[in-house]
């Protein structure tokens, strides 16, 4: 069984895989009614809200469309705030539909400064919405969501704060209604233990008054539809009901853990990760001040290329790591350790590594392959 | 385990839980790319199209919506023919997007009649696109989908043929080409026995045409990012992969037993459960010489109630019928037949019913439990 140590999706503990074998059951009926209840409370509990959650059968990114689309019209002003490509992409989706984007980027593999933030509330503003990246998956960095969350609230305008979450909720602690989010993104391949294919969305009572005034045309990703059917006990279309099922499970696990657990873990293994890549003399991209403790971006070494250390990791040790993307596409690999994740997992990247490695210098090579010769 | 006949989500071949059971993978990686290859070219077979298939992570009604935001622009004119709640749903979502809708609806219960269609699209034309339903899953009719096309294809204005095909294909023939659909939108939890959470929607050189100048909004949905995403074997966000992985085994299930014997299947199931109902003195809903053979709405008998009949059915004897829905919710109770059923799944409702019914002149009633009286 290969290492699979992309930042999502994770391995599936065996008691996820296993849910996911059970059969169908009618998605409006009593059995379906308690899933989505459970669910539905226990996510609540690791986005430590009182408000709703709802659950969207899409990618994280379709989530992250749901949030624009349910809180915003046409011509809105919007500050969005980016650190990598998927800042960008929050950002792209909010043009596509038509919002007045002001776009606040910063360097690749630093964190969103609050005081930069909060200038450009001053100056550009007002906003109809903020949109801010807790932890950015291209980059490894957890920004200081707490901080920029205070300088949004104490804007002129009461902007909303949309938060894409999708790699960090019940890894990274995110105390939603405490820090003012208004809706949270988060998606079910990464702290959830669970594959692809949901997004979940929390929805602050100042998002649910923006939603009734909002006009960007939406149907599918419409909150007030799945909040209607969640008072029911059910879902506005055909949900992944198996997927649900895998939901449930990852979140026994997680609620047999708890949150401060789970944070404690990911805290770790983030830790030893990086350590472990420093001892190495590898680069880390990021600025180590704010690490992302669910994903790592490592620098590929001079004199050797991103693809083939993949292929190697992949081929030789069935270590399974993810290059990069978008203007940094070549300059790092990521190492994913979120969601169905143990020291041993981060000690086995980091032992394949170091056999794959070879320094010279000031350069590095990929080591000759140890495969024996076949014989003849 | 109970005998789920409901029109979608269908239960599940063991091949299919047991696939859906694998641990996850990297879905940029070799594993990934073979298999959307080999799903991608499986769907085509049974779209029996040599264009574009792409699969969405998404309900069915994410796919309708799909093939609304790429084909049309807001103010466009279009014709949605309704015979049910889900041509209903196929208008509403062109409105919410801002096209101009001209609905047309026939009868529930009653095929839409392609002379009325060819004369609507004569005195109201031109318009950009026709909405159909193959299958109307609220109402248990198929349309004949071949003269719709043809009137369609005859009209001026060459309007785009989008249809939703969510509970046919796979199970009732629908050559996409030859019939000249542009746009032909399924949904995975019906013939293709995986439980729901991926759509698939077929592009023809025309949708594509008419994509790049359609000017609603879209991102997550959009085609061309799926079909640039496709042709490096990849999908533009995380797809559900556990259902990739369903669907690779559903199909080749459906590919073993080939179109033509899963056409005749599913003919034979749905004569068997339409005779069947008839024989115990019910009435069907659906005109007959358009009856589906994916779904069957039998009425409620006079004297009983649809909630009270579902509960007994699937309480005394594990059987998991839908009801209605709309203007008919109480009329009618829903019987699936597509996806993983055989004659015996039909001869157990039949028998289910023949013990939950009994007749008392004009009227009906539920009859008696026969449950023994618990011991002391």
């Amino acid at each position: 069984m290969p290492n699979l140590r992309v930042p999502g999706p994770t391995p599936l503990p065996l008691e996820v895989r296993a849910a996911q074998a059970q059969d169908m059951i009618n998605h409006r009926g009593p059995e379906f009614a308690a899933l989505i209840t459970d669910v539905t409370s226990g996510l609540k509990e690791f986005y430590q809200t009182a408000h709703d959650v709802l659950i969207l059968t899409a990618s994280g990114t379709g989530g992250l469309e749901a949030a624009i689309v349910n809180t915003l019209s046409p011509g809105d002003r919007v500050l969005a705030v980016s650190i990598g490509a998927f800042g960008n992409r929050f950002a792209e989706i909010a043009v596509a539909y038509g919002a007045a984007v002001d776009k606040l980027e910063f360097t690749w593999g630093e964190p969103a400064d609050p005081a930069i933030v909060a200038e450009r509330l001053r100056t550009g503003g007002p906003y109809v919405a903020v949109l801010l990246t807790h932890n950015e998956t291209s980059t490894g960095i957890t920004n200081d969501l707490e901080a920029l969350c205070e300088v949004v609230r104490a804007a002129s305008g009461a902007p909303q704060l949309l938060v894409d979450a999708i790699s960090s909720l019940g890894a990274i602690d995110l105390p939603t209604d405490r820090w003012g989010c208004d809706v949270v993104v988060t998606g079910s391949q990464k702290a959830w233990m669970v594959p692809p294919g949901l997004t979940m969305a929390s929805v602050s009572p100042k998002a649910w008054e923006a939603s009734r005034r909002a006009r960007m045309p939406r149907f599918y990703f419409d909150f007030g539809m799945a909040k209607r059917s969640l008072d029911k006990k059910q879902t506005p279309f055909t949900p992944a009901v198996s997927l649900l099922y895998a939901l449930k499970a990852g979140l026994d696990l997680l609620r047999a853990e708890g949150l401060a657990g789970a944070v404690a873990r990911h805290r770790r293994v983030g830790e030893r990760c990086r350590a472990g890549i420093k001892g190495l003399g590898l680069e880390l991209f990021a600025r180590e001040s704010h690490a992302s403790n669910t994903v790592t971006a490592a620098r590929v070494p001079p004199g050797v290329e991103g693809g083939a250390l993949r292929k190697a990791l992949r081929e030789r040790h069935g270590v399974v790591v993810a290059g990069g993307q978008g203007p940094i596409a070549d300059q790092v690999f990521r190492i994913g350790h979120l969601g169905y994740v143990s020291d041993a997992d981060i000690d086995d990247v980091l032992a394949a590594l170091a056999q794959t490695l070879e320094r010279d210098g000031a350069t590095w090579r990929i080591a000759m392959s140890r495969q024996p010769t076949p014989a003849r």
